[in-house]
């Protein structure tokens, strides 16, 4: 038996989410239905990250446990081959264990995770970036967002930006870097933490729109995260403009992730 | 009466071209729509240039005819409101006809039109570019595609560029420019036509990738040129990476046209 890894790119805007559901009209679904028609037999998938309905993916990494002996890039272009054209796989890798048995886990291994969030800041929507990009017509400051950022950042309680469905063990996650940038149109949030709670990023992202266009001064944000209650943020933010990027791993897992962005693509 | 003038955007992917069909499903059918649940009158309307199925516009132009008076804004929203996502109204005009009768008119008034193709050129074809870009894995020497482009500026008879269907007066039309740029696995055409035949980018396209691929020499694009025989072409190139960009107009009618390429949203 032998594990492999995969990085996985989605379009989510067609699926309803990546976690399997009965329907069968998810990412992982279609995923483990490419891989049983390549490999002939069922195989269970893990993931680093599960996405909601409408969240993309630029590298989502999965593993599974195999007995078939196939090239890398025999995997790829034969899952791919039984692939809607909105789901890809981008690279596979055979993962050894180390000598004392520890073994490579595409959840439990990562030790943290980097999501994009893509607005559209502009007086008119633009089609082209329908399900691609949240909207917002109300002029962003930049500047005010990123003075809101300090207080987010380290270990903290994010019970008030976790939504009721939430399963998660503890609310406690480390958040690495909030980075925002402005591109003409578009703003773009880069959100690096240890985890994320359910509707994580878009209760930050609508929060800190709260305070781009000044409806609430940037302080604010640090208040919100100490009351620790939900009600006190803004509402969640729309899912169109979220894309899981990065999922960070120990490089001796020697996995050939990709560097990508949504800000390389065009 | 008055005749105004709209810049359209759409994402093609789920749209049955342009021009208006008996089943409903095309960009015109539904900007008509959408007209005429704003206006509550019929509007007849005219465009720049007409999309295949399939292909993207960043800025399409449409004219049409009314008594209605409504500011600019109110145009916008007002449309914006009746279509679906893919499509939006990005600016209205109302447009002075010149004392001496001159009207302006949205195909017969366009000097020039300028279309993009996005190509993804890569070993593994990309999810979040599907419907976005064509495809081509084998690798593009964009120096070599640069080479072949000399021989088709100016005023030529572009019949071997043209598809069978094609309803143009004449084949010969003004190139005023090919750029092509390559931006990480991205390859850009640029073309700007005085006018186009149907299909005329998708065949040039296809055939300055078997340049680019080393297939043929630069030196042949000219001899196809030359042949007007269609069949010495490259088949047709997927319409997916073709957006129609610009349409040059006069300045004197004062356009608030858009610069926006698809280099420009990420």
């Amino acid at each position: 038996m032998k594990r492999i890894a995969i990085g996985v790119q989605y379009d989510g805007s067609a699926w309803h989410g990546y976690q399997k559901q009965p329907s069968g009209h998810t990412v992982q679904d279609q995923l483990e239905r490419a891989l049983e028609q390549f490999a002939t037999v069922p195989l269970a998938t893990t993931c680093a990250g599960r996405t909601d309905t409408g969240v993309h993916a630029l590298e989502q990494v999965v593993h599974f446990d195999t007995d078939l002996a196939r090239e890398p890039h025999a995997w790829v272009r034969g899952v791919n081959a039984f692939l809607p054209p909105s789901i890809g796989v981008r690279w596979v890798k055979e993962i050894e264990a180390f000598p004392e048995g520890e073994e490579f886990h595409a959840r439990f291994s990562a030790r943290a995770r980097t999501y994009h969030y893509v607005l559209h800041n502009a007086p008119v929507r633009a089609p082209l970036l329908a399900g691609r990009a949240g909207f917002c017509w109300r002029p962003l400051d930049v500047v005010l967002m990123r003075a809101a950022v300090p207080a987010l950042l380290g270990w903290h309680d994010f019970t008030a930006f976790r939504a009721a469905q939430c399963q998660a063990k503890s609310p406690v996650k480390l958040m690495h870097d909030i980075a925002i940038e402005r591109r003409g149109e578009l703003v773009i949030f880069t959100v690096k933490a240890s985890a994320f709670l359910h509707h994580m990023v878009r209760n930050l992202v609508g929060s800190l729109v709260y305070v781009g266009t000044g409806r609430k001064p940037p302080e604010w944000l640090g208040q919100v995260l100490e009351s620790r209650d939900r009600h006190q943020a803004a509402p969640t933010f729309m899912p169109d403009g979220l894309y899981l990027a990065e999922i960070d791993y120990d490089p001796k897992w020697q996995l050939p992730l990709e560097t990508s962005s949504p800000l390389s693509w065009f």
